[in-house]
């Protein structure tokens, strides 16, 4: 059959990869990959900020020690001590977190594929922000809710929303610090209220962080895991504050939502490696992150300024963006008339890369909209890749 | 909200979830992870076969000297040139296979996840050996199939029976080298006939095969995936010639299967860990696998013989077990009237363990069958385990 098969496949794929992004920007930002490209387009975090030497003693020192135990399979919820810690860092006070809530994941965009496969049905309300995190949007997707996209402004969603439009939602999912794409930050007022509208409908809400250490002035605001600990799902993160490549991230959640997250983990891949959990817990277990988190504060509150600077000097008026507290990203949002997937394909001529706005919008796109990461490209790169997009712009002005 | 919570959550989960296992042999399987337990239940590689050292090696290596690349984000096919590798590896004069099909998985678990997920909608016909590997089960159960068991005896499964059981069906799902869970291999001919119905159907035949390599003999039968590529889906996996706990496995398709399911591991967790894929390609570029792979043949092959001497010793007559050409299992038949599941909980009580055969049926259990695993325990612990467990069947005949 290898030559003239007389039986060639039909495919028949399953009705929910009718949602499967296409592939029109994935595309494109395969072409920003080039390194002649000044791509403010990707969420890569700065290699300069990752511990390579850290990370290598901690490899050798766990497999010299324990190298049978790190290479076999692993329990599916994870790395005992590792839980233990991540259960301790995220205890209040009012609110203690025990390490049976904490599942360890292969990165935390795996938790929003498993929150959906657990919480959502065909036609389930799934209510988020505007604009809201991409992958999440396509995590969750594949499961075919109905997206409900609530009201947002510069200080987060407007909680009161959920009770005209949220009634029945399976989820809320929000991302209250450094918000990607927006690099907004969710007051305390708005966290209040979310968390207070959520338990009264009974809508688990969803509490993304990836970006929460990463405060230019080192602090930030309680979680909303700390106000309703019986409600709220919290998800983190080590690719912000280690490394992304690694793959590692956990999901917090109440016992009745953890055990079946854990169940549902088991199918999908078992569990995360043994090896990676311990080399992570290494690393960290002696208050390593205290004094590396700051170096990537102070790294990347001057690429922050340095991208304002660069926008202030180069984009023309009618051009608004907001001005980030922390985190990776800006949110541009250009004279209505602009659109900012054709802007996309004349900027790479121009060498210079962004992520157009539409994709993050989960219903009517605004397509006058752009995200800039600021974190991966060096300030006198950002200053000349600016210039440039800002000429793109006001010649459409 | 913290204390007197005026609003406790009301949960209400997917209606996929009630497919998710239940949990009493869980349960049960757990406790035999005591140490003080000889458990053949387990699918654990011996960690005697692990290259700790190696391992190690190819770490530090890799982060000496791409250490920045090996810790951020990658590609979510994966690094190209293990692809490349795994490609080469699986081609055949006849069959050539590309790298753009290989994408590479957090374990080969991952691709049972994904196959399902692209493939299976609620009531699709799914297609399975009787009896079938129980986590392929779980993977595919949670996207809602119709399973079919098609007729298997010692040399597979029946390809006739797709003319009258399987028309329609969205996937076919076989073990062909060392089953798990019977350890049986299918034959030549099964496979021509396997591969000539699926593709008559136009029924993706999914050959998943992680003990292939493991021939005591140190030959298999030629793989499905060569007699058809454009029909085949092979799956693959490090964790039985390498090391599981890196989990790393990868799966090879037609590329319209291949770019949707790369599409939804996106989705699903972004990308295998980069460091590992270049830590395990640094491991075997060179052709460590062709020295390492025989000395875990020549390990199992004795364990293996460690159990069918112990089986033959101990076991009354009236129970049947296969006698394997490779891999991890052998699976027991007891008489009719021994309900497996009650014997595992006197099993554990006289400390030993397996794994009860009823979950690995996708219909119709067979209540008197068992799977061992010989290949974690020593061969002397075999023997005084199996010595227990013949004691206990004696009692029932």
């Amino acid at each position: 059959m290898k030559n003239d098969n007389p039986h060639p496949m039909t495919w028949q794929f399953a009705q929910r990869t009718s949602r499967l992004q296409s592939s029109a920007i994935r595309e494109i930002l395969k072409i920003t990959m080039r390194p002649e490209i000044t791509s403010f387009a990707g969420g890569l975090p700065s290699p300069e900020t990752f511990p390579v030497e850290q990370m290598q003693k901690a490899f050798d020192a766990v497999l010299s020690r324990q190298g049978k135990v790190a290479l076999q399979y692993g329990p599916t919820d994870g790395y005992a001590p590792l839980r233990a810690w991540i259960a301790d860092s995220l205890s209040t006070d009012g609110a203690k977190i025990l390490p049976e809530q904490v599942l360890m994941l292969s990165g935390s965009q795996q938790g929003l594929d498993l929150l959906g496969k657990v919480l959502i049905d065909p036609g389930s309300k799934v209510l988020v922000e505007t604009p809201s995190y991409l992958g999440a949007l396509q995590a969750f997707s594949l499961y075919e809710p109905e997206f409900v996209s609530l009201p947002s402004d510069d200080q987060g969603l407007h909680a009161e929303s959920i009770d005209t439009l949220g009634a029945g939602g399976r989820l809320l999912y929000a991302l209250p610090n450094f918000q990607n794409p927006t690099g907004r930050t969710m007051t305390l007022d708005r966290r209040v209220a979310l968390v207070e509208a959520c338990a009264r409908h009974s809508i688990p809400l969803i509490e993304d962080n990836p970006y929460g250490a990463l405060s230019y002035v080192g602090k930030t605001l309680p979680s909303m895991l700390s106000m309703n600990p019986g409600g709220v799902v919290y998800m983190g993160s080590f690719s912000k504050v280690l490394t992304p490549g690694i793959r590692l991230g956990y999901v917090v959640a109440p016992l009745p939502l953890i055990q079946r997250l854990e169940q549902a983990k088991q199918a999908a891949d078992l569990h995360t490696a043994q090896l990676t959990q311990m080399v992570v817990y290494e690393v960290i277990k002696d208050g390593f992150l205290d004094t590396h988190i700051p170096t990537i504060r102070t790294l990347y509150a001057g690429q922050c300024q340095a991208m304002m600077d660069a926008l202030t000097e180069f984009f023309p008026a009618g051009v608004t963006w907001t001005k980030p507290e922390g985190g990776m990203f800006t949110w541009v949002t250009l004279p209505a008339h602009i659109n900012s997937t054709q802007l996309l394909a004349e900027a790479v001529e121009q060498l210079v890369a962004f992520v157009p706005g539409a994709p993050f919008y989960a219903n009517s796109p605004q397509t006058n909209t752009l995200r800039l990461s600021f974190v991966t490209v060096p300030p006198e790169k950002i200053r000349a890749g600016i210039e440039r997009l800002g000429k793109l712009i006001k010649a459409k002005m």
